[in-house]
Order: structure tokens, then C-alpha cells, then sequence
């Protein structure tokens, strides 16, 4: 049997007007702001609106360390999101929006997969409603501003050497990642090293995502650091002025979008900040709107548990206020097997064993999210190839550890595939046994958060830092800063910093190399390996098989 | 008598739902992709099933030289479309989208003035439905490509000093025009000088507003030359296998956006190329398909009728096969006096003497559009202070000339202050007297194409350019691109190429300093003078004063 592509599935959708997806969620269509006929932004007025009704049930997804295997977290989102849908809850699905730059680079993009997708598919993978674009212009225009802040005079006497605010494209260039600027003249400024990240990689990102309104927004955009003097005092966004301006050009891009999934549910698609040097989670505002107009609300977290459902938890629902009451954790017998030591083109053999010797990396991602006070059931995303011997050993291996894990068909099938999934996450929801708390008070010292998340987390004997780095994190404590959470930046391949230490080791040390202070978003990072901010396109970068047929329709793109 | 500022009329339009507006043009809501419910792009299948429909009349409102005086094309613009329609025409509004950046350097923005405006205000000014954010996109994909190819091997044989395509930002940033890219090591290319200008000087915005259909879009873009070998040989954007992506990211931006003036009638506002560098005029597609669906097009050019009116006579016309009906000139009595020798400040006080003087510029313009034998009538843009005195000296001068000046009072009175503007073009273009020709055949040589405009509109003496310049313009002949036209970029401010010179100069020399191939958007650009394509901030920008007000309002943006 020929499977159909997820493109194709996406052509296919019989999709509704969106104001018809809207009215399921008891959006008048006066509240929502047409982008074409099947996107639409939410009013900032209805959001006030709803402001004071109960919440629905909060449900994360999350999943094992990644693999070139293909977890499938957003289609399991989507799934489960349709599946609630199916049984009769009333349900909503919030994620994250795509880059632009790397769907030139490697092939990529989708929003889901199979019959568990987001629609219009294409434009959530270009430009979409404009968000990334507004954001890449706020904060250029700030960069703008403190080059020419120095070019007429540099009162507030900024240090060239330590303008700490680089520029963004949502692009993929190498080229622009490491540049001197102000060259050709006493016309254009004064010359110094400078550079580009991917827009996604921007604090102004992180903070669209964690604010909760437009003043809120220009008050963290204020907030942020973009220089030092000679003498180390910090430069905020608000010295150069730029707050106000901004806050006028994410106006829109703070309002949370509004689209549909393959079976006409509604899904907001809102935000979408690294998972590495930020918390990688779609917006609070979105999650906490769905939150009022929904009595389910599924959504997720980047990369594994280990980093994905620690920043949600530590970072996201502790600033926004949120408590999930059931945790979804995805998982593969591909990815099992990988785990287990399998390579990727032995993954098409029945292998028990390894699917057996894989599952510590899940055992541990369950004991890590009970250790939140969440209840945690694990997703079997079905994969065609997955025999029952080796379905059946993750679901034992699960039991034993006190959980349970559920086969789920999303994929092949939509909500009756997920139907089952659905009923028991809102089983365990219902019940309301949830008792959420973060992992670490705010009070705890920033080194020892580190070591906190580190230890109990990623089960690492230790954290290494230089003096260097503690010296800097006690004096961010010093200025008033110790109270943030901290966002750990390392690989996302394994509990540890080493990528190919698959499994669920112990006994490693997390080395930290560099602290960031995001004053900002609100958060301290500390960076654990190297972290790739501008990404490179491939020798043959997707972009030349992209091209619209003769239909109209894009090629290459996925 | 407190007059209102553009900004608080603009805030109490009455606008109606855009599929009314589209309605008035014959456009079914399902042609229409909404953007909130005031701005649409029209659909590709609504522009092809109209092709074969005649066309209307096509008026193209040009003006004087500019003076800090202001002269109020688009307001006149947008004037007599409204005008047209209150007198019974079915009418339709052209004009150009606005650049983000500059809008945060000088107090900037609007769409006409007045109670002639196009609304909304605001939303054209900021992102509007992102078609500049698209191509800044397209334009810096091609450019992450070119400097990818060079990284992985440069099989093309790029020789890197002479890689001409350059990086654009929506956004003034001095700091960008000149850079050195790719240094930080192996990982990061090979360093190279490079730069920045703001996306309205891209050739894939003058390109994206010449481009009738999809398909000569994606031709035009593989036609561009990113760079030379060492033999000298063109690069193109083809040989990059760019074309096809950069086509996918236009396009949405390819479709012309509606809105709607003050007083609800229709407006395209779509492309904004530098009027130097580039032609200066709204999309050939905007244009042609507004013809197909009303009887009278309003459309403008860039600049005074020496830039502009020859621009969209000899590129845009000629290209799309276009033939304006009738040309108004734009006059107002405050820069007749400018022309006439009155400082800014004496703008005030009565002064016929120096309007009569200033009329000799106005004088010219009149003969040059006659020139293209399109009949030209002088609107007279009414402000407060002018007095009968001076408003007659205009009439009669023009008189003596052989046209005709109708005092006009949109900005005021809206389409009651044009009504008589509207009843006489509308006479002139029904008479059908117009036998438009370009100045100049495609057949002739590309110098002798510059000493004509230079002559024949510019009245100077000579053409002054090195040997340089004329071999590569005899190259390019031999290459295949003699048959081009050519675009000039020289100071909007005066005939000659130096801005102090007002009036009607004779005597004077054209200097070409240096010539570039635009061979995508398909003009031969001849450099006369200091050309900027990245602005600069000023000490005080208007975005330190730009934010949301506790009504949600935008501050400080106009």
C-alpha cells in the first residue's frame, strides 16, 4: 500500500471558513482578524473578554529524547487534540509557528503529519500571518537605533565592544553570523564586530511568548540588556528608547492565530522561541486564551522532556501561572529501538531486545515528570513497521514503572486512531490528582538551580563552571536578578551533554560553559555545549527544488 | 479654525468591510483574501478571468519638482479618484505601498491627506499585509545562496570581490551599508565586503512591479546578475537556483492588495520601488487589472514629472503596454513661490510676482508631458493660505501655455473640493485625444537613450561620461541588452543634476557617474549624482516617540 505524503494529505483537507473553526470555541467572527479565508488573529478585545472564566484542562506533550528516528510530538498533539474532539470534550490545540529560514535548508516544514495535521499547511511554513517578520523588524530597528544611538554622540557611553544586541533574519546564512559593520566611512558609524541570528533565536521571541499583554510586552522589551559600559553597568532597551516603538510593530504579532486541524478542530499556532537558549513553548497568551475558551487545551514542548517539559514547567507555567493536569509523553518503538542501539537502517527489523534496553531513556523521562506532581501516561505513536512483540514490551516496560502507555494510530487514522489515548488522558485529567509544583523555588540561588535541574533532571553528578561564571551569576543575584528561573541550553539528544550518550546514563558532569542574562524574558541561560544560533544551508539547500507547479502549488517545500 | 491632522481623520473614517469595497468593482468576496477586515489581496483566478475585458481610462497624476513646500501628488491622487466617483464615474485609486524603516527615522507615513486619504493609515505604514517583508525575504535567500555556493566549493567560479547582490532590510541602518560578512573562521565562508540597503532598492521589488504574471516573475528573478567570474562573465540568480523559492515567496505579495479611500471607494495600493534607482510606480499588475474593472484608473509616478512621469512613460507604459489619457500636473502656490525664489519660512506672506517667476518650472513640465502627446491639465492643490491673487497668476500662466489649471480643494473638501478637477479630466480622457508615444524606440543605443532624456526632458547641453562608462554601455549592447530602456537616477529637486537649481534651467551637463544592469527588472540604471540606498537615522528618530496609547492607538507614527 502507497502511503500518501503529509503534502498531500494537507491538499486534500476539506477545510472550513475559519470563522466557522471559531465558532466552535465561541469566537464571534467580529473577534477574529481574517488572514485569508482559513487564518485568523484573535481580537485583543475578546481576549479581555474572557479574561475571568475557569480554565480548561491543561495537557502537555512531551517525548523521549529525540532521534533521526521521528518521535512525532506535534502530530501526536494534533492527534490527541482531534481524538478529545471525537470522544465529545470540547478541546483545543495550541503549538508553536515554523521558522521560514530552514525550510530552505533542509527539506522540512509540515505541522503535524499523516492524517494528525495543521492546516493551510504551506503558509504556516512562509510567512503565515507576519509574526516572525514583525519580530524580525522590532528588533532590528532596536539594533538600528543603538548603532545610532553611538553614530551621534553615544551619551549614554556604550562600550562598541560590548553591545551584547546582535540583528536577526529568519534566514539560514553563515555568512552573516560573525561581521564588522560601520566600514566605508565617518558616514556610516563607527566599525565594529557585530552579527546575525535566526530571528526564532531572538529575546524579543522569547518575550512575545512569555508575555501576557501589550503593556506587559513593552515592559520585559524595556527590560532588555543590549550593551555595557567600560564600566559594566548595563544598557537597557528603554535607555535607547525603542520600548514604545517596538511594542507598535509586535502589535499584531502578540495576537495569537487561529487555525484549523485536518478534521475542522480549532488549533492556535502562536510563537515559536528556541528550545535551547529559550524555552521553546508556544505563547502564554494563546495557551492561557484556549485555557478560557476550551475544556481541553493540548500543547507542547521542544525537544525532549529533559529540556522541553522542564522549561514548561520551570519556566512557562510558573511565570504564567499554569498547572498541567496530565502529561502525554511520546514515544516510538523506532525510537526504542534506536535507543537500545539499533541504527537507523536496521530500524525496519523486529528487535524486541533493543526496543526492551531503549526504554530506560522513557522510564526516566516518566520518573522525571512525576517528580513535577503531574500524572504522566506514555503515547505509543504507531509506526506502520512496529511489530505487536515490540508494542507490547514498551507497554510492560511502562506498566513496571508504574505508568501507562497507550497505542496510538493518529497517524494512519486521525481521531479514531487516537480514541483510546484521548479517553484515558481525560480519565487521568478529570480526576484532577494533578498537584503541580516547579522543581525549585525562586528563591534558590541561580548556581544551584543549575545543579538542581541538572541533578535531579539529567541525574549528572555535578556541574562544572568556572569562577568565572559563578562570579557573573552572583553578581546578575546581586543586581536583583537571582530570582529567575534558569533555561539550560545543551544537546537535546540525551539526558547528558554528550549527544551520542543515548539511553538513561549517570555519572556525568554538565559542563557549563557561558551564562546569558535574558533580563528581558526573564530567564538566566546557561549554555552547555556549543549552540548554534545562525544555522548554514546544505551544499544543496531544498531551496532549488522549490518552485510553484503549474497549478500553482509549491513544490519541494516538504 | 483648528484644522484636524491627517492621523485623526484617518481615526474617524467610516471605512466598510472590504467585500463591499470589492463589490463596487465586480469582485466576489470569494475573489478577495481578506487581512483583517479593511485591506484584501485579490486572487489570481479573479485577475485572469478578466484578461480579455477593454480597458478604462488611465489618468496618471505627476507633479512639479518637490519642494519642502509640499506638493500633495497622492493626496491629489486620491482626490480626483474620489472626485471620478462623486461625479459618476466608477473610479479606482493606483498608488504605491509605503517603506517601513523610514517611517521611524522622520515623522512620516500617510496615504494622501486630509479628507483625501486611503485607509488604513496606520496598517499601510507598519506591515501592512507584508509584501515588502516577502520580498526582503526573497532577496535575502538569494543572497544566503550565492555566498552557500561559494562555501561548498563555488563550482560557478564566483569571483568573490565581485558578488553585487547585496542584502537588504526594511529598516534605516547606516550601519549595514557597508560591511565585511563570513569571518569567524572556516565554518563561517570566506570574508568578504558587503552590504545593506533598505528593500525598496531591491531589483526584486522593481522587478515584482513589472511582472505581469507569476511566470514572467519567476523569469524576470533567474534573469537577475548576482555577481562576475574572473573573465567578467555574469552570474545569474538562475545559475544559483534561486528563481524557483524566491517565486514561492512572492507569491502572495504578487497579488494586488484593496482598500478604500475616505469615502469608501476603491484603492490598490501595491509595490514601492525607489524612484531612482528603480521606475518609481505601483505594480504593472495593480494597474492593468484596475483598468479591467473600472472606467477611470488614477494612478502616480514617482517624484516630479522629470523622474516620474518619464519613468512611467518610458519603462512602465512601454513594458505593459499601457497609454495614459491624460496627465495631471500637480501645482500648489506655496512651491510656485519656492521655485520663485521665497525661503520656507516666507511662504506666507502674498507674493504673485514670485509665483509668476516660480511658473517657469511648472511651464516646462506641461511641455515635456505634452511631449509624450498625452493632453495634461495642472491641478492647482489648494492650500488655506493661498491667496485669489496667486491662485490666478497659475491659472493664466498656464492659460499663456496652452492648458489649463483647475484650482482643487480634496485635502479640504474631499471629492466636493474636486469635483470640477474630476468633470474636466474626465472630458479630456473621453475625447480620446491622447496618441501616447515614448520618447525614445528600444532600437536606439543606450547612450544616445540617456542624452535624449537628458535633452529633451532635462534640457541640458551635454551628456558627460568617462570611456568607462560608454564601453560597458557598448558592452551591454553587445551582451543583448541595447533594446532595454533606461532608468534615470539623478536629484528629484531640480531638472539639472544639482538639487539648488529651481526653475527651468537650460545649459547645464548631465554627469553619468557610473551605469548598472538591472537585468531582471529590465533597465539600464544611469547614476547622475549621489544616490542613497540605506538610509540613516536622524540624532532625534521619530521611534523614540512612536507607542500605543491606553487606547491601543498608535502615537507619534504621523
Amino acid at each position: 500500500m502507497a502511503f500518501k505524503s503529509d503534502i498531500e494529505i494537507a491538499r486534500e483537507a476539506n477545510k472550513k471558513p475559519i470563522q466557522e473553526i471559531g465558532a466552535k470555541l465561541g469566537i464571534g467572527s467580529e473577534h477574529l482578524l481574517p488572514y485569508g479565508h482559513d487564518k485568523a488573529k484573535l481580537s485583543q478585545e475578546f481576549i479581555n473578554s474572557v479574561k475571568d472564566r475557569p480554565n480548561g484542562k491543561l495537557i502537555l506533550v512531551t517525548a523521549i529524547n529525540p532521534t533521526p528516528a521521528g518521535e512525532g510530538k506535534t502530530t501526536t498533539t494534533v492527534g490527541l487534540g482531534d481524538g478529545l474532539n471525537a470522544i465529545g470534550k470540547k478541546a483545543c490545540v495550541c503549538i508553536r509557528e515554523a521558522s521560514l529560514g530552514p525550510n530552505f535548508g533542509m527539506k522540512g516544514g509540515a505541522a503535524g503529519g499523516g492524517y494528525a495535521q495543521v492546516v493551510p499547511m504551506e503558509e504556516m511554513n512562509l510567512h503565515f500571518t507576519g509574526d516572525f517578520h514583525a519580530i524580525t523588524s522590532a528588533h532590528n530597528l532596536l539594533a538600528a537605533m543603538i548603532d545610532n544611538h553611538i553614530y551621534w554622540g553615544n551619551e549614554l557611553d556604550i562600550d562598541t565592544r560590548r553591545v551584547t544586541w546582535r540583528r536577526v533574519l529568519d534566514m539560514n546564512d553563515r555568512a552573516l553570523r560573525d561581521v564588522v559593520t560601520s566600514l566605508g566611512g565617518v558616514a556610516n558609524g563607527f566599525p565594529r564586530q557585530a552579527g546575525f541570528d535566526i530571528t526564532v533565536a531572538s529575546e524579543v521571541m522569547a518575550i512575545l511568548c512569555l508575555a501576557t499583554d501589550l503593556a506587559d510586552l513593552q515592559k520585559r522589551l524595556g527590560d532588555m540588556i543590549v550593551a555595557y559600559r567600560r564600566d559594566k553597568s548595563p544598557v537597557y532597551a528603554r535607555d535607547i528608547k525603542a520600548d514604545g516603538a517596538m511594542t507598535v510593530l509586535l502589535k499584531d504579532a502578540m495576537q495569537p492565530n487561529l487555525v484549523q486541524t485536518l478534521e475542522n478542530n480549532p488549533a492556535f499556532v502562536h510563537g515559536g522561541p528556541f528550545a535551547n537558549i529559550a524555552h521553546g513553548c508556544n505563547s502564554v497568551i494563546a495557551t492561557t486564551t484556549a485555557l478560557k475558551l476550551a475544556d481541553y487545551v493540548v500543547t507542547e514542548a521542544g525537544f525532549g522532556a529533559d529540556l522541553g517539559a522542564e522549561k514548561f514547567m520551570n519556566i512557562k507555567c510558573r511565570k504564567a501561572g499554569l498547572a498541567p493536569d496530565c502529561v502525554v509523553l511520546v514515544a516510538t518503538v523506532r525510537a526504542m529501538k534506536m535507543n537500545g542501539g539499533v541504527a537507523k537502517a536496521d530500524l525496519g527489523a523486529e528487535n524486541v531486545e533493543a526496543v526492551q534496553k531503549g526504554c530506560a531513556n522513557l522510564g526516566r523521562h516518566i520518573e522525571n515528570v512525576k517528580s513535577f506532581g503531574v500524572p504522566v501516561v506514555v503515547a505509543i505513536n504507531h509506526f506502520a513497521g512496529d511489530t505487536e512483540a515490540e508494542v507490547d514490551a514498551v507497554r510492560e516496560y511502562v506498566a513496571s514503572q508504574g505508568s501507562e502507555a497507550i497505542l496510538s494510530k493518529h497517524w494512519a487514522d486521525g481521531s479514531r486512531g487516537s480514541a483510546d489515548l484521548a479517553r484515558r488522558v481525560a480519565e487521568i485529567a478529570e480526576k484532577g490528582e494533578a498537584q503541580f509544583a516547579p522543581l525549585y523555588p525562586d528563591e534558590m540561588g541561580l548556581f544551584e538551580k543549575i545543579e538542581t535541574i541538572a541533578k535531579r533532571i539529567y541525574r549528572a553528578d555535578e556541574v562544572l563552571a568556572d569562577q568565572k561564571i559563578r562570579t557573573q551569576l552572583k553578581e546578575w543575584e546581586a543586581q536583583g536578578y537571582g530570582n529567575l528561573p534558569v533555561c539550560m541550553a545543551k544537546t537535546q539528544y540525551s539526558f547528558s551533554t554528550d549527544p551520542s550518550l543515548r539511553g538513561a546514563p549517570t555519572g556525568h558532569s554538565v559542563p557549563v560553559r557561558e551564562v546569558r542574562l535574558s533580563a528581558g524574558a526573564g530567564f538566566v541561560v546557561a549554555i552547555c555545549g556549543e549552540i548554534m544560533t545562525m544555522p548554514g544551508l546544505p551544499r544543496v539547500p531544498s531551496a532549488e527544488a522549490i518552485r510553484l507547479n503549474d497549478a500553482g502549488q509549491i513544490e519541494g517545500l516538504f
